[in-house]
């Protein structure tokens, strides 16, 4: 069954790999939620489905469960009432560690099957991991849609991709044959097995729990590493239902569902930290705060780990030949899911002096005022801010944002919005506040949410290196620079070279520094402190796996 | 000039990277020490450069020198006198950091070239290079020829060969197309550029200052960052005049020649715990006793960490249609270089009850007899005798092998042996000894040198439980076992699966389980305590160099 499922989608795996290595447009996964693309009662039956998980237990394949735990309320504002089976680590770890051999022994092939078949049933059921990633993250419903499932699904299989293409490269099979001048020559035949790590443990976070979660899924998984899911306590019902998804192929392709199992725990009893210490666990994903990543850093030396925490994105505004784009592309990248992405710009560096632009000189509090109100204009509609600003997902972003409303100068002062559908959403527009780079520090640390600060610099030089140094100190995802010059792109490139951090140069087209396109952009570089690898390249990969061989002599 | 260098070397680049892929026999690097090969002078060339840089001091081209350091005693009984430049490490990592952007910037094929002429000259200079590797190591003349000079090439070769594919899956640009139906596309174009970690720090072994750092130090050049090279203090001279090539080609290329410098020290006033926590290190790799590795990777947190430590390696004897062969493989195993190997085998799991071979029913202490009788025949030539043990590297290793003959019933003593043209040389037979695996623990940890012991067991599945047990709980880069049964090979190999241990079945021919040949043998696995890398694969060097993007829409 599993090589079925290779032969199924083994042309799917070749694009997928190949487009890796060209970096152009590409995705089996279609974006767009319509019912042309996904059948006319796809969205209808999505929405069923997400509503039949409410108020009930959940159901998985696994062995050990001793409790039943869930708590998770949507940011647009229900209880989502799901009580998911909570394991006994005892129990759940031996089953998982005794459910490996046969899962290695299966091969890269069958187990590549298997993970696409995965991915494929999730892509059928996009509908309600897009009712499922809304309701627990807060993102826009078409938001949700893309990132939390069809492009999830993207990095996933761009995972999948470059392990399959790392293990293939291992031949099963060698002869060794060594001349020994007029003596026979020596001869040894070898055989090579990928062998996995152990077990591997995936640690979820609240805003993206797939999107950010399933290239370590997968690439633990396809290269032989049964897989503990621990969603966040608030973002659990995306992640169960891929663990649902992925016990039920497993098993009809003959494999212990538990290869994959699920780990909830609760904010009262967090269990993260016993789970990630255990010997047993010997690969680590974590996406989340910097504090907790730097905690498993410390202490979760049996594990390789890899890692997402926080950063601290900069804009650098030189000039622009554009200023119309350039606002609105940034009024756009401020407002999308209220700045709750990790690529979200929050330092806004302009020369307090003012830029060159097409429509003449703008001084710095003209151009920040020009920022909100393209970020006004842009949310001047109640069912598009709706979708665009999503919800916010915790209660700590909404504190966060009062908070830094005291920083700076408000140029655009947050605000609670009433959402057309939901009436207890927890909606909140961006906040703009103005800095003198010099006058405080306050602007040099991670804020997230819908807060950014346009920082008033001496000259584009000195934004420059405030970014740098940003970046080195408290790590960076994104850049964006505005400059008319192509010296300036250049000087802000070398120094995103230094800072490990990607550039987008000039966005002014419906192209935006927050998104992230699986199999042509790299999200982070593993080059400074926000993250300490990528999503997704060879490095993510090839260290979940190891190589071990046999020789003897040739008959 | 570096294109020049890439364009020269190119085929030979690519021949080794198609090798790791087939990993059958090949190799660039002659092994054969012959005037045939490498001219008729040779020998005597390489050995008069040796002798003149005797009682001198060694010059190089790096910045900060502030003292002369050097006490290097060769195993064969005389000073080498050799005094090497001492940096202020204040003054050379930021002269190495100011080097690194035009490296970086030369690009992938510059850097390989330059790399590749490194080797070439090496291989050059291997008669040299063999005196250099003897008189520091111990090793005898013809094993330093290949396992430091030639040998060493190859495994220099081999990481750059994966580094450079690994840097040439990123291509240098690509257009993104995007359809939005109706509306124009977005097409963005995108450039992809491989910048290096920053400093990285080769940490040399005495035994194979060569063969162990020539991956860690090219694997990390090629990818763009500078090296400091930190020789063992009793192995400098083979690193030195590495580094001293590297620096020659380097300046020919138009580089900075110190983008790899030399940073000795020595026993009394060691650097290297003060190098390897400077915040400009970012990559290290280290080959070497386990309490400092386990010192690096508790403190060196702010680098990328490449290790071999110690391991305790097994052979389990099952039963043989080959005594002879059997005998004869495992008396050259543990002869070699005095067992002072990573890979030569430690414990020799026996069934107490004895086991079946060719000639009938042997006994285990008939089995051990005839290991020993097999040592004593090979040593019995003094000529042959000396090539093979060579010299003890270390007087730590003279006074561990008298200690250890104190844990069991001693089969064959460990004896000093006269040298035929060295009479301070420190040599010395192997040491066999028989435990009952019962009886102690004693053999469970490494005894580095000429040790070996036989343990008893009850039965093979004891004796491959208890080296599953060994090599997961300390370590093991090698296995091999004897059986003729399928069945015990088969459990045997599992066994190895699980522990992550290379195995090699029946040797009775000219391949010896301590031999791990570049292209082919994996050595080590990184998947148990000896290691957490292995020599080499994808994972040893995809994680040296990042990826930093820039992005804009297409004109």
């Amino acid at each position: 069954m599993s090589q079925e499922f290779f032969t199924k989608h083994r042309a799917t795996l070749e694009q997928a790999i190949e487009t890796t290595r060209r970096r152009d447009y590409w995705s089996p996964y279609p974006e767009i939620p319509s019912g042309k693309i996904y059948g006319e009662s796809a969205a209808a039956v999505g929405q069923a489905a997400f509503e039949s998980w409410l108020h009930k237990r959940f159901e998985l394949q696994q062995p050990g469960t001793v409790a039943e735990i869930g708590d998770e309320v949507s940011p647009y504002g229900f209880a989502l009432g799901v009580r998911y089976p909570q394991p006994d680590f005892d129990q759940l770890l031996p089953a998982m560690q005794a459910a490996l051999p046969a899962w290695r022994d299966a091969g890269a092939e069958a187990r590549a099957g298997v993970c696409l078949e995965i991915l494929a049933r999730l892509n059928k059921r996009s509908f309600e991991l897009g009712q499922a990633v809304m309701h627990t993250t807060g993102q826009g419903f078409v938001m949700a849609f893309q990132a939390g499932a069809t492009h999830a699904q993207d990095r996933g299989l761009e995972a999948i991709a470059y392990a399959y293409e790392a293990m293939s490269r291992i031949p099963p099979h060698s002869r060794w044959v060594k001349s020994q001048g007029k003596h026979d020559p020596l001869c040894m035949d070898k055989t090579f097995y990928v062998v996995p790590r152990g077990l591997a443990l995936l640690i979820g976070v609240s805003t993206f729990p797939t999107w950010n979660g399933y290239p370590g899924l997968f690439a633990s998984l396809v290269t032989g590493n049964p897989v503990v899911v621990k969603p966040h306590p608030a973002a659990v019902l995306p992640l169960a239902l891929t663990v649902q998804v992925a016990q039920e192929v497993l098993a009809e392709a003959g494999f212990d569902p538990w290869l994959v199992a699920l780990a909830p725990d609760s904010r009262a009893a967090p269990v993260t930290k016993e789970l990630a210490q255990r010997p047993e666990i010997r690969l680590i994903d974590y996406t989340g705060g910097t504090a907790f990543g730097n905690w498993l850093e410390e202490h979760c030396r049996q594990a390789q780990l890899y890692t997402e925490k926080a950063g601290v994105n900069s804009v650098i505004i030189d000039s622009t030949d554009n200023l119309q784009g350039l606002v609105g592309n940034l009024a756009f990248s401020l407002s999308l899911y209220s700045g709750q992405m990790c690529t979200t710009p929050q330092n806004i560096y302009v020369p307090s002096g003012g830029i060159e632009t097409d429509q003449g000189r703008l001084g710095c509090d003209e151009l920040a005022q020009a920022i909100a109100e393209g970020i006004t204009g842009l949310l001047a509609d109640a069912e598009r801010a709706a979708e665009l600003l999503g919800a916010i997902q915790s209660e700590d972003t909404i504190r966060r944002t009062a908070e830094a409303a005291q920083l700076g100068e408000v140029v655009l002062a947050s605000e609670p919005r009433a959402h057309p559908r939901f009436s207890d959403a927890r909606v909140r527009t961006p906040l703009l506040l103005k800095v003198a780079a010099a006058s405080s520090d306050c602007y040099d640390r991670e804020w997230f949410g819908p807060i950014a600060f346009v920082v008033a610099t001496e000259s584009t030089d000195e934004s420059i290196d405030r970014a740098r140094g940003s970046a080195l100190a408290h790590g960076a995802i994104t850049w964006s620079v505005y400059a008319v010059e192509a010296a300036v792109l250049e000087r802000t490139q070398r120094a995103a070279l230094e800072a490990g951090v990607a550039l987008s140069c000039n966005l002014t087209d419906g192209v935006y520094v927050n998104q992230s396109a699986a199999f042509s952009d790299f999200h982070a570089t593993g080059a400074n402190p926000a993250a300490n690898a990528c999503l997704c390249d060879v490095a993510f990969v090839a260290n979940r796996f190891r190589v071990v061989q046999t020789r003897r002599h040739a008959a």
